[in-house]
């Protein structure tokens, strides 16, 4: 909580739950990774939170853009990058979309498999491309499955494959899984991928960079590593496995550099219990899973709430959403400490939410409309 | 597939995943309740489907309608229904709430606990107020979780505080699970309904109503009972615990009223396997968990697919979204059979997407636009 959302709050005339973002945060996040790794370029994941003021600030910052479509892309360009400073970082896309984001002057591209290189061959000639591969994500909060990303074996493959077809084999990236806990976890995947440097070399392809991916968590419930302590483990990483010949490196934080950012205002619509002798009680929230707190999905994140009963006697419950949908509960498997004091019309704040909630709300599920949002 | 939705998908000249409801078959649907249960009131559950086009059939077919919010009210009424043919189904609502259905002439409201009875009795004196009791959903391909509704040892406490604040102490109501292949699962239900009905009785308070909720299946893969059958069998049921004195009964299809209406027609973005010993391929589409498929989550509900190509050769594959996001997978766990032939850029229609999809989408993740529809 900062004191410019606790104002905008106190000030707030407005009904329903709301996201309010404090841009000051974001700028100071900014800050931080481009001074925890100075010589690396910071692709923010616009999916994260892409509202344009947060985009137009990390612009003027000179941040870059990793966008997921050409929706995205064109928020981006819309924000002030120049198309140099954007790359289309889904593996999976339509032929036509990459055919715009090359009409939009972009021109580098994710790949995880030939026939996607074939596609930006065909549709954006001559651009660049950075192969995903996989990695195990240990340690994350949010472990990635094997959606994306082909296996190391393969990459060289798929590498050789875009060379030949004029593109230009430019790198490697991996994800170690968003909210990622371990500041080691980078490293074998940085062992996996000057392999795959070496291995390029071999066949007279010269590749240039490493995108380091997202995964720097947000402060939740627990403590995390500060993004220094992340910055020093990946260059340890970078001199053992590529020695002198470091490699032009980027990182894509999103939920790093928006999710400590913004809290979410929400209000207990009712508190119950299912029979007399229930030892839990049900607190329903105006927000829920469709709401914007998707990432509750499966208990996931469990973001820090507070009341203005903090200080009461707590006691666990479970902490449903108001859809008519059973599975709109967030956390019922580990219940919830919350004040006993808690009561129907009381606000409560749920921290940690600037990044993944506007934009995965559901557009008009039971009726509820979108998450609203303010960046201040 | 019906020759309606043929057809306007042959003509159909935009792009992007879309789901095409045929209104004829929603109107069969509703004659085929109201044949099934002919003194039994139909109140459609708005959110499986809140479609201008569909409320408005129902309407001018004489349906009434379950709404989980004002908003869905206020659908409702845009489509001709008037107040008394609209509940306020939802256990969990805001007072101001109830004030604004109160003052659009909404006098029956869900309740399962005495919390909200007190909000009732304050926002909407003198309504009539039916108590949701739990119910194990066994047999159901949705389960719902204990998330809405009381113990029914708690039911007659909650209905006598109704009837002591002056609402009319209604009925009681149930939802046996959605997607309940079991006709028989309504059973033990109406057994403490029944009783229910007759501690009540003791109590100086006549109730009137038992609302049978939803759970009536949509086809997917599998075969299900025909509408019929569970009219037969609720029927049954209702003699058996009732007697003589069967109560006036209300059902809410929701699923089983618009799910087999309506196909989703999406494309293949990427066909593509992640080493070279990978056993199965992945098959990624333009539609995924945030953009109308929110039901697979868990891989709960199993849609059918057809492909131009059906026919030819099948195997397994992994079957994911388009967004970058590594949860938007629809099938792992059990991998969904498609032809061997498939290649990137195919069409593929997704059955029995009539319910829960449009108005789950997110409304902009990754960049992605929500679900278009055409109901026809």
């Amino acid at each position: 909580m900062t004191d410019r959302i606790r104002e905008f709050l106190r000030n707030r005339r407005d009904d329903g739950p709301c996201l309010v973002v404090d841009l000051d945060v974001v700028r100071n996040n900014y800050l931080a990774f481009a001074h925890a790794l100075p010589d690396t370029r910071v692709f923010y994941a616009v999916k994260a939170n892409p509202a344009p003021e947060v985009l137009s600030l990390l612009a003027s910052l000179g941040s870059c853009f990793d966008t997921a479509s050409v929706a995205e892309a064109e928020m981006a360009l819309a924000a002030g990058a120049s198309p140099d400073r954007i790359s289309f970082g889904n593996t999976i896309k339509k032929e036509r979309d990459i055919a715009r984001a090359f009409a939009l002057g972009i021109r580098l591209y994710a790949v995880d498999c030939e026939a996607e290189v074939e596609k930006v061959a065909r549709a954006a000639p001559g651009s660049r491309v950075f192969c995903r591969i996989l990695c195990d994500g240990a340690g994350a909060e949010w472990p990635l499955s094997r959606k994306f990303g082909c296996d190391p074996s393969l990459a060289v493959s798929v590498l050789e494959h875009a060379h030949r077809l004029g593109l230009e084999a430019y790198g490697v990236s991996f994800h170690v899984g968003s909210q990622q806990r371990n500041t080691g976890a980078w490293d074998q995947a940085l062992a996996s991928s000057a392999e795959i440097f070496r291995q390029c070399a071999e066949r007279g392809i010269g590749l240039s960079m490493v995108n380091l991916g997202g995964g720097f968590p947000a402060k939740y419930l627990n403590d995390i590593p500060a993004v220094e302590a992340y910055g020093a483990s990946i260059l340890d990483s970078l001199r053992t496995h590529f020695g002198n010949a470091i490699p032009e490196t980027i990182i894509e934080p999103g939920r790093g550099m928006v999710g400590n950012a913004g809290m979410i205002e929400a209000e207990v619509v009712l508190v119950s219990r299912k029979s007399e002798a229930d030892e839990l009680r049900w607190v329903y929230l105006d927000i829920g899973k469709f709401g914007g707190l998707a990432e509750t999905m499966d208990e996931a994140i469990r973001y820090p709430i507070h009341t203005e009963r903090d200080g009461d006697t707590v006691e666990d419950c479970i902490l449903a959403g108001p859809t008519c949908d059973s599975a709109d509960v967030l956390y019922e498997k580990t219940p919830y400490p919350l004040p006993v004091s808690l009561a129907i019309g009381d606000k409560v704040l749920i921290e940690g939410a600037g990044a993944y909630t506007t934009t995965y709300s559901a557009v008009a599920f039971n009726g509820f409309p979108p998450l609203k949002s303010y960046h201040i």
